[in-house]
């Protein structure tokens, strides 16, 4: 009753010309978690802004702060955060005043914690409106809570608090929005079950920066200068970069459990990213068309692996943990609090730019940017001492989205002078002024256009106005968190086990973080120094790939992906020993999904793989189109073929579509298949044959207790698998048993039990075919990974 | 007989241990052009350095100057310069001067001009051995004169002037051979009716010199560091670079006809450029193995247009050339002054690598080097100023042969201490001391590894010195020099029109003459200064497409390579529109040689065509295999799918090869290629069909009075060509007509005649099939060159 007297004095009394009765209808901000750090510090603040700048936009507004704790202390504790809002210091000190009285007046505290108390607060909205003639425009719930609440409070306000039809609802929520793929899922599926996804707004608070939210309308309105030069043939690196002096001392019981990649990179650092490399919507200001560019974005980037990323972990870092964790004095941790991470796009435009991330706490200054570098593509014909005068072409070309802190001490947009001048909205960013004396990346700040914010702002202050607003594109939808989490999980997944490089912290680490591009992924530059490993000798041996027998062959084994490196490097080895002899390397390749991660590391890291004189052929191959998604040629394709220059008429499809249909008997193709293979491959022994295993100890798509294919000449042969697709065609034992070489890879736990088998039985290809495999003159090497050796 | 006297006192009475009956045989060198600037300057100073090496070898020498002047004067000339010949200084003075005085008594004047001469200097030889009993090891004739002379003075040193069996002949001769490849190969193919192939020594004097000598050693024996990262992964750049600071002046006669290109870039620039791009020889010494890898590079370059090159030309040459050729004061000279060109490689170690080569006179400064720039790939994580400290690898990585002169004044190696401490030969190389305040390539002389030669050696006798030795490496094969003119004579052609930009000279020049890397070409960076242009608005126009109508259609004309660039472009942009339409581009393309340059430029200049989602099919096809050199479809392969992402699935060769043989009509090739056409393509209309005419008139592979193809339904047909392979499979008329768009390549002079045919004769298929296209709805256009246009 109270609080409806306030709103009419405002609304219709108020020292501000009447808003045309509000006809915008009335919108209650909800604040959960109204007394908490993250409230005290910006979210008030934020909302007294919007109040400000909306005041007179024809919408009425209620807030109403919610904690845990009782009315009469809750509403103590808020008040006192609600006294010290402040205005902007270009507001007149009076005019100031009045709003804040009348923020103060139109804010309210209430306890929320059981369902009947969510229904009070419906039932006192619904009651003002009615008082005071408003219509209902809209409800905001602020989460700012732990994510554990998240899914109890989203079931209360969905069942006792959501407005009537026609008002709208959006809940904001903080993240973390789960610690990886799976909890992001699982808590996102819980989320949908009361929330349309329209009306979730998951806020990343780095869209809010200034200079993160202008990269976008920057793209946009120089779209003439940057055409011709935002692709691979332009850009030499993308650097978007967070560097903190401050350690996570206080923190560690949150850090402990998400690290660097989870707090930093995963979200802030991957969004601005993101800004920079997706493709320009039309509409820039379309949340569904920045979204859907953003998305494809993220399926364009190579999966990360454990080389993609180096990390480190301050020194004092385990006795903080400890100290604060109550750990023993022997605990070390794994979490890393610096990172440095290339992501690669395969996108027609980036593909082979680097896109450097890195993050870290304890480092020698403050500073956050995104930092495009684009490549020299001049030459400078007077010499140096005259080049440096003016704005030579030879310069570095550079643009830069400073997020604040460092040198500059502002956000800002830098680009330098002999790029272009930008296009910069007047009402938003100034230039800003000459500072003679500073540096920036290495230049003069003179060699730079450099544009600040007119008014600088507070990021949650430009989120609070974009949720008010209902710009979705501020925010992280469901399908672009768990992108980002499908991308950043496996690296997480990889990383997990490995020790970081310990830093002493500050300037002290000199160049111990310095990391370098090698062999498509990131080292660190200067070797581990001795006297800060702390592990010592007792760093674990897991990732060295062991070596013995299995069946009477060499046994290669070792964790998946150093397992995949190994047989990729041994095929490399193979094929130049090929070409050097006879000029050709003849390799048949198997299908199905064991093989694609070693596709996909010969295809990004074997730059001397001799493809101009390899034969690509087909082990086996399901009868299908070849563009069907079932077809071994076309996952062959998708993940080797179109990465590396193979010439067309060395690549050998099974001829299973003939004449319009599937591998029809009289149509002959097995037969073609096995000509083209005598024409073609001399004594009809291929060079290497790499092939897999199935649970039920098949090869190639030779399969149990069916003769076909498994004695007599060496041939091509049309075989039947118990699971679809039926009809197969493949290479016949007695063919692959002629190869100069054989290499098994046999990955994941699923295969341990065949495994554990083939080490046991003798030849008997007809219960498991892969027990025939027995090159009659050549070599055959098992590549076999730990889960599937070890279980 | 005088000299017989005085060789027996040096062999036998010299003031120095007698060098065992001098038992490897006697050398006679005859100096042709004694008394020459080259001779005078570099020749004698250089013979006397061999003989000084050498007087303890085993060998007895005579030296014999010749030159057209009668024997008095000749005589007279010749001793003055041989009087003035010195020794390094660390020789002591009495042993130089001993040294001297023997030297002047083995050396001897000529009067070479008839073939009298030349049997009387032969006699002579002989009877000075018979007389000493001395047994000839062999005669070196070094060629200082005029190209003009060679021919006749190779014929009578072959007629008259061999040295008997068993004794070797070694022609030593210098440049120009020929100003571009016809003339180089007439001169070649004169040559060779006198001399073998191993007796011609082709001097470029740029091989002896020290630093560009060791660039293959260097490479040897720094394999260990360069193996990993001498490829396109880690080179950003090659700069070969010659800048002088005189002009022409004085020699605008020899000037006018050269040009920077062939003075300087054709030879010496080349040469530099190959030895550090060559795939390195197993024996980097063995002379055989290092011409044909060079020889490999050179077949691996592209072949460069007239966008590869920036020309330019000091203002004051026009007035010297006026002066000295005595030409009209309205004579405008195109002759370039200054070059900057950019070579690319297709090899898989530099695809992708800018190689610019720069020379020009008139400039800042005078200096040369080799300069391979690596990329950076590396990110310092601590802030910059630090980063300057020690040997970040943030910092250039650099390699650099210095060839003389500029700010270090002697030749060098430098190595970026950031690289790695190269190997370097003790006892002819040095590090070379510190200078603290030198600054090179931007960084200071401390950031690098600087080795320089223990004993400076001027360039001509350390070529003397390997003429003696018989080093063939260090000289240019005819095969070397071929190459080398027939991948720099189309730029030469293109370019001859082309006006140069003038520039003051000296430092004036400033950035007008900086240049940068644009559509896979370079332009100069600042645009064309309107003051310094002298033709104003006359210049040549003929670089303008003109348009206008051929045959009721559309025609665009220009000269072929801008006809060619504008058809590329026409065509992307049909790519681009189709797939915004359809989502996919059908593009069917003939075969034969047209064609070629336009799928070079496709290919090198076209990144954003469309290339995931086009399909590729052939126009007409020749009855061989894929793989047969005639196949169009390898035509294709080899200049543009090789090159590009076009999916495999994509890609449409015409089955011409089937059941293992070729065009059986049972095998039903052409209704299989038409019946895939209706599968795949929408209402079987083309987006664009590229045709060409034959000098009969036939387009595809229909031909003039053979009715097959000409009329009836949309089809696929087999049929006879008048010439050889006569069978062929082809698209129909009726087919091609139901495309969107055709359009039509008419290049050279050899098609005039059809070309203007076509424009008066109607639709006459049966004729001139070309006639008959006429596409029913889509569009057709007409791209004639001015060769084929105006004849």
């Amino acid at each position: 009753k109270m609080l409806g007297r306030v709103l009419c004095m405002v609304l219709f009394v108020g020292a501000f010309p009447c808003p045309a009765g509000a006809s915008q209808g009335h919108i209650s901000v909800v604040l959960l978690g109204a007394t908490g750090d993250l409230a005290k510090k910006y979210l008030w603040q934020g909302l007294f802004q919007l109040y400000m700048d909306q005041v007179s936009s024809g919408h009425s507004f209620t807030f109403h702060g919610a904690a845990l704790a009782a009315l009469e202390p809750g509403q103590r504790l808020m008040f006192d955060v609600l006294k010290k809002l402040s205005c902007h210091p270009d507001q007149a000190p009076n005019r100031c005043a009045v709003l804040k009285d009348q923020f103060l007046k139109l804010s309210q505290y209430h306890q929320l914690k059981t369902a009947e108390n969510y229904t009070a607060l419906n039932r006192e909205i619904e009651a003002l409106l009615r008082q005071e003639g408003l219509r209902e425009a809209g409800r905001i719930f602020y989460f700012s809570v732990p994510p554990f609440a998240y899914t109890e409070i989203a079931r209360l306000i969905d069942s006792s608090c959501r407005p009537p039809a026609g008002a709208w609802l959006r809940v904001v929520l903080e993240k973390p929005f789960g610690h990886d793929l799976e909890s992001a899922q699982q808590l996102a599926a819980e989320l949908a079950g009361f929330f349309r996804e329209e009306e979730m707004y998951r806020v990343d608070h780095y869209l809010g920066k200034q200079a993160v939210a202008h990269i976008l309308p920057f793209r946009d309105q120089n779209r003439q200068f940057l055409d011709p030069i935002w692709n691979r043939h332009h850009v030499e690196r993308v650097e978007v970069v967070l560097k903190e002096t401050v350690d996570a001392k206080g923190r560690t019981s949150f850090y402990e459990q998400y690290g660097v990649i989870r707090d930093v990179l995963q979200n802030h650092l991957t969004e601005a990213l993101m800004f920079l490399i997706m493709e320009l919507p039309a509409n820039v200001s379309s949340a569904q068309e920045v979204v859907q560019q953003k998305l494809q974005a993220f399926q364009s980037l190579w999966g990360l692996e454990r080389s993609s990323a180096v990390l480190g972990q301050y020194q004092a870092y385990d006795s903080q943990v400890q100290e604060e964790l109550q750990e023993a004095r022997g605990y070390v941790s794994t979490t890393p609090t610096f990172a440095g991470v290339l992501i690669r796009s395969d996108s027609l435009r980036w593909e082979g730019v680097p896109f450097l991330l890195t993050s870290g706490k304890a480092l020698d200054e403050r500073v956050g940017y995104a930092r495009v570098l684009f490549k020299n593509r001049a030459y400078c014909t007077q010499s140096g001492t005259l080049r440096d005068a003016g704005h030579s072409q030879c310069k570095p070309k550079q643009i830069i989205f400073y997020f604040g802190h460092g040198a500059l001490n502002t956000p800002a947009v830098l680009v330098s002078r002999n790029l272009f001048q930008p296009v910069m909205p007047k009402d938003s960013w100034k230039e800003a002024e000459a500072r003679p004396d500073l540096h920036v990346f290495g230049q003069p700040l003179s060699d730079f256009y450099m544009y600040s914010p007119v008014k600088e702002r507070d990021a949650y202050s430009v989120l609070i106005s974009n949720i008010y607003h209902g710009r979705k594109d501020f925010f992280i939808t469901t399908e672009n968190l768990l992108a980002s989490w499908a991308f950043w999980t496996p690296l997480l997944d990889s990383t997990s086990r490995q020790p970081p490089r310990l830093y002493p912290g500050g300037v002290e680490n000199q160049h111990l973080l310095d990391f370098e591009m090698v062999n498509g992924g990131v080292a660190f530059t200067l070797a581990e120094p001795g006297q800060l490993l702390n592990a010592g000798g007792q760093m674990p041996s897991d990732f060295r790939a062991i070596q013995s027998k299995f069946r009477h062959s060499p046994l290669v084994s070792a964790w998946a992906e150093d397992l995949i490196s190994q047989l990729a490097s041994d095929m490399e080895e193979a094929a130049v020993r090929s070409v050097a002899r006879s000029g050709q390397f003849h390799l048949a390749l198997s299908g199905g999904s064991s093989p694609v991660g070693l596709f996909q590391r010969l295809a990004r890291h074997h730059y001397g793989f001799p493809w101009q004189h390899t034969h690509v052929w087909l082990v086996d191959e399901r009868c299908v189109p070849l563009t069907d998604g079932e077809s071994n040629f076309l996952g062959l394709h998708r993940h080797l073929l179109q990465h590396v220059r193979v010439p067309y008429f060395n690549i050998h499809p099974m001829p299973v579509h003939l004449n319009r249909r599937l591998c029809v008997e009289e149509d002959g193709g097995a037969e073609l298949y096995a000509k083209d293979i005598v024409a073609l491959v001399a004594n009809a022994s291929f060079d290497l044959v790499l092939l897999g295993v199935g649970t039920d100890g098949h090869t190639a798509s030779l399969f149990p207790r069916s003769e076909n294919g498994l004695e007599g000449a060496p041939t091509v042969v049309l075989t039947e698998s118990p699971v679809k697709p039926h009809q197969r065609m493949s290479l016949s034992l007695p063919l692959i048993n002629r190869a100069r070489q054989v290499f098994v890879l046999v990955l994941g736990k699923g295969k341990h039990d065949i495994t554990t088998l083939l080490s046991r039985v003798g030849h008997e290809p007809s219960k498991w075919p892969i027990s025939g495999v027995s090159p009659s003159s050549g070599q055959l090497v098992w590549y076999v990974d730990y889960e599937a050796l070890l279980g």
